[in-house]
């Protein structure tokens, strides 16, 4: 549940500062407008729907560019860095931030290398100084320009770093984990009365931060995914008995994998983590399956790296360097566990698995993704201009907003399982609506 | 301006058929819900902006399956109608309106051949009979397996056959003047008294549908045009002083034009028809462009097709079979504009136009408009299984409504200049954010 | 060594029917020509090139239409059968096949399901009777209409089929293994004097076919390929000295990875089948790894499936259904070795490793072996009609050419690292053009 | 009719300076080899096919890196030149032209701007030198880096720019004329007794190059140009008697149009230069069209710009910059034409026309093409480096070929109607093999 004073957005101090961007504060002079301060976007947009709904009225703080800012841009040099695995637009983001920047008149920009370790003189990975010519291009090709790494670093080190290279603005790209760096620096600067903005634009191919509709990167992912199902479904109904099991990305939440399956239609089980189910037994997905290939000969299964490790012996073991739980392989398991039923069984299939991961991840973003990404990290550059910091901007509703990094990392945005995404994915695959456990 | 009154759906009369659809009623049980009837989607989601606010507000229907249906399944049957020029996603609409008619139980379905055309016996088109297996790999292709054609028919005419086949509801996928026809079928119904639904599902490649966020196709048609502007964009630089010109679809209005200019990020000059420019004199299009030219020797030029048609001399000449008006073609005319001027300037150019159209416009869905087809098929079955008639599916806000028809064909969607989109032109094409005219 | 005779084909008997084809016998009348009984294709086009030049002059038969055909057509049945694992181009092989025998009149065409297990009654398959209609689409599709599976079935059973069915010419579509099958059945046939042709169109991903200049599926291989290291080259230079491991196809030839080196020329280390190496020690991988690394502080690194086998310890278990030898997993030993090697050495590395294996094979066929496919496919068919058997067309210096099967099923055709096509893997990549071992 | 003395290549002089790749003279010893100076590629390899056969044999020199060399690398300074339309693979030739430079230990690599342009003084364009890092992207990108342009330049001006420049071999790649300029350029080389190497690689979309296989690019155009043969097949058939009608490049002969009817399968109808045919009247392409009509109601037709010239009235107004022909417009003469003969049949068609031509030459290369361009380039490097000059490179079965400019130059590698290409359009298509004219 979130309360109206959870999206109170921290800022720095009055501005004072007129924007030099030529957008009107008209309306009905046909020229783009200022965002006042006042305007804000409704969180809850649906009445009657039968969801609890006695909550407060919650909105958020519309982003866009402010007519009076807190920074004399001629004075000013921006950080940006990019943190945590790999998602389609990272570049676009890089390249609308530099535009955006110097479209305010800032001189100064510099790429952080290789994620958080380039805040860290330690890890000595002097910035680089970014020019619009130096980004024209980059949005052609995956990746991303500055390099990226996994892991936090100190705050208090990187507050340090922002200090001496005289950075006034942190643009910090990243999931969840990155997210929480942010916030840290944004407390450390205040902690010491520093006049830096912290901002983040959220990365999370996963498309599951907290209050926000959609992430970039997701809607490119899911045309890769779509590639890998047409090929599982063409193996799986060109082998006697083929079964294709694709692994997706998505440890705490089955967006890729519903939606994939959903644009696809070619999917009859799709696992996630927010979904409970069982392999074996009455109910179980096995038995499921083979009720499928008796009727039709050929069967796609779509699994989420997330989904049932509650199935899977063993302990986890620890965490990722980015404090990511290490996870199970559920996409091993699941193969084998239906190799093995049918054996039991004595029916011959043929399994084949697919395992696209990275192939999914470093691709340029579509078009979708690259509208998305233009606005966050111009959106971005206006909040941190006018002197918002502690949030990030994210879309909501299709507006864009400022979410404060205490709200936006305080949990994950889950799939619930009544929503319609997932009714859409019991009406394509034929799965039921809730697994027997 | 809407009004409350305005999004009132007619109703065929009272459901008393219980769903078969296995949904719940109960939040929290981790089962898909049924739509309450009172379920509602607010319009207005923005407080503080600036603009005229002191509407009432204004809520839609909210979409989605009801418990209790007006139809009993296993007696309907129901026909299904594609008109107008294709659109990417046309096949995936007809394959989710089957497979959610046959989640129902309805056992008689038919697809009408080419467009409205084939709901008028004199056109001698008998419909197909259409099954779950029919469609089940239509959707890997672009066009529609229906046949689609221009142009109205008699409601008269329409309605006599829908009795005489029987049909019961008739689900119709068209632009503007399909939408008026759907109207007019859902009247002439209404007059007679009959209990037959006319549900539509609005297609329009160029987004342009009032009350409604985005229209299937859009997303697709984006990526085509993104790679005709990356041609254009590599022609223009590696010719001497280059001007790439591309013209696209967009008869009223500008959102693939604006939309790809953004996405592709390599456009200087988009022209559309909600904003007015010139080509000669100081302030022109001419004169921008030469100074572009004179700092980066190319440049790249969008036009939608209905941009400056006051700038062409002659009258236009009447409208085509689908009730469009015939438009003057801006695309040569820029073209040899920007030649004639460049001639006289004695400035060397190599002008380079494409006109890409169909190939844009003809190509399988991607996985944004794939969704959106699912849920807009989807959710149409839902209405008219409930009775309701007269009246469209669109998406807004992210969530699916119900919009009358009179409401939806009123005015159309046009490109606000001082919205978010026009602003991100500007800021990535470096024009004016309001040409001088 | 190829010897003249070992290219002799072997003929049902004398061809006593007229081609009903419209081909002309007169050449410079500008319609195309029947392919005269002598017309032959040259082996060996070099000269002075410093390799062994002893041998005698061996040339190949050249497919193409006859005049005077084995068959009369009304009478045919043929069958089409598609052995083996996915490869691009397989329905637009049957397509042709259907397109031409119904070109020369063959009335019944069935189509074999499930490769050579459709072949044998015990398994219950029976065959489809396929039609122009059937087969107007199936090339959009990637894998084969009619099924496919691994592992011979007994000739004798076989042929009983065949005769039982009336099957009067079999076309076998399949890698070395269907190959030698295919020639089983002639074998037999021939014992019984039978006159039954038996034609194969060589099918294998790694174009290792012998006498063969191009295999189809090859060249739209190699694109998936190379979509696959562009990630693998992103996720490198994003990572903190990244290297990318690619495992593709090649069991006993490298041709994928080679090719899919040049073609990209991201790859700075291909290893292959045919070029031996070592992983440890000076002149080893590793250490000519570490070199890249120190100098670019990334690296991309593709290898053959096949690859370096006696590296690995314990014994290669066995022959799969196919009679392929199984083997040890290349791409995880290497992927380990490195990350132990830098480990032992202390450096960071973020080692990311890629197996697309069936997303490689599934797609469908690109223009150039959408071209090879309708070539393969229509002469195939002219070899039967003129009572060719125990032969396979194949493509050789741009033309098509017959030759036996026991010719191409004698040894496989590998990279010769003195060719051309290593050295420019040693060009693009750096790599030494033979590896210490 | 080419004769043995017509494939002598001309050489600066005797090699007498060592080569510094590390190739091998030996063969059997697993490494790579120089090309022995009398290396020969035979060019007829076909016997007893009927055509005329009394021809001397003839010999093409092999390409390849020769163990001797004309120049010493280190005091080498090289051009490169791009020059006439664009064509997928220029910037892999380019690429690939600096890394061997670079290989072979040359310091100076000069790009040349703008194509022939770019060798005039008076036309300020000065080379800009390039570097390995420079080209180590741009394979990825469409286009030419160095930029391009039509036209010649005096041979005498551009030989006067080489000696200014220190310019000791230039690497000019561009079509028919651009090889006429650099045989221009080796004969004013000659005449004053210059020791300046001048080496084409021949670039033509047409792949009409004499003596050679195929050219670079026209296996990704084939790529674009099915693509648009999709949308034109999906519009036919979804239109009420659609007919989709194609125009592609091809001024002189029907590649393109040939090659991609083939590997599309969706075409009915292929019009190319080579091949008369008339519209009108008995036998005639409308008549033709009607048929196609009543029995399927949709059609495709691709015609090749260069197609039916003699059916249309006035004359053709001289040449472009190129010295190319201008060509009356035959795709909208045939749109014309069929409008007008089913109006005047009154027979409702819906003709939708296609004119992709810069869409389909601006993108990237693909592998087919990259391994082409990767071959050629390194092969030109090779033979300027052993004092070969007044010659191009080229592929012809499957080998690398110098051949002498005045005989590549001396007519067009045209389609014969006789040969198996025509016949496969014939076999696909099913129009005749002859039209009647």
């Amino acid at each position: 549940m979130i309360k109206p004073e959870d999206t109170r957005i921290e800022e720095l101090g009055s501005p004072k500062h007129v924007s030099p961007l030529e957008l009107s504060t008209v309306y009905g002079d046909s020229i783009g407008n200022f965002t006042p301060l006042e305007a804000r976007i409704r969180y809850d947009i649906d009445l009657g729907t039968g969801a609890a709904e006695d909550c407060e009225e919650v909105f958020f703080e519309k982003a866009g560019a402010r007519e009076k800012i807190f920074y004399n841009p001629a004075d000013v040099s921006a950080g940006i860095v990019t943190c945590g695995g790999l998602c389609p637009g990272l570049n676009n983001v890089i390249r609308s931030l530099v535009n955006q920047l110097a479209a305010y008149g800032v001189k100064r920009i510099l790429g952080i290398r290789d994620g958080y370790k380039g805040l860290n003189p330690a890890m000595n990975r002097p910035p680089i100084e970014l020019t619009r010519d130096m980004v024209d291009h980059i949005h052609f090709a995956g990746g991303t320009m500055l390099g990226s790494s996994r892991g936090p670093q100190d705050a208090a080190v990187i507050v340090d770093f922002l200090v001496e290279n005289g950075i006034d603005m942190i643009f910090c790209i990243g999931g969840d984990g990155t997210q929480r760096g942010c916030h840290n620096i944004a407390a450390e600067c205040s902690r010491r009365g520093l006049p830096i903005a912290a901002v983040g634009i959220p990365k999370t191919i996963d498309n599951d931060i907290f209050c926000i509709a959609r992430s970039f990167g997701y809607a490119t992912a899911l045309e890769e995914v779509r590639r890998v199902l047409d090929c599982a479904h063409t193996e799986a109904k060109c082998a006697v008995n083929g079964i294709g099991v694709v692994k997706v990305m998505g440890r705490e939440s089955g967006h890729i994998a519903a939606g994939a399956t959903v644009a696809s239609q070619e999917v009859n089980f799709a696992l996630i983590p927010e979904v409970p189910f069982k392999m074996e037994g009455s109910g179980g997905v096995l038995e499921l399956l083979r009720k499928r290939m008796e009727k039709r000969n050929h069967a796609v299964v779509i699994v989420a790296e997330g989904a049932g490790q509650d199935l899977m012996e063993g302990h986890s073991d620890g965490v990722d360097s980015s404090g990511n739980k290490r996870l199970k392989d559920i996409g091993v398991f699941v193969t084998d566990s239906i190799k093995d039923f049918f054996g039991r069984e004595e029916i011959e299939v043929n399994v084949k698995y697919f395992d696209p991961s990275y192939i999914i991840r470093s691709v340029p973003a579509n078009c979708t993704d690259a509208l998305l990404c233009d606005s966050l990290a111009r959106n971005a550059v206006h909040a941190a201009m006018a002197g918002k910091t502690d949030c990030l901007v994210g879309m909501l509703h299709d507006q864009y907003i400022h979410v404060p990094l205490p709200l936006a990392t305080r949990e994950r945005k889950l799939i619930d399982p009544e929503d319609d995404l997932w009714v859409r994915v019991h009406e394509s695959t034929g799965q039921p609506l809730k697994f027997q456990v």
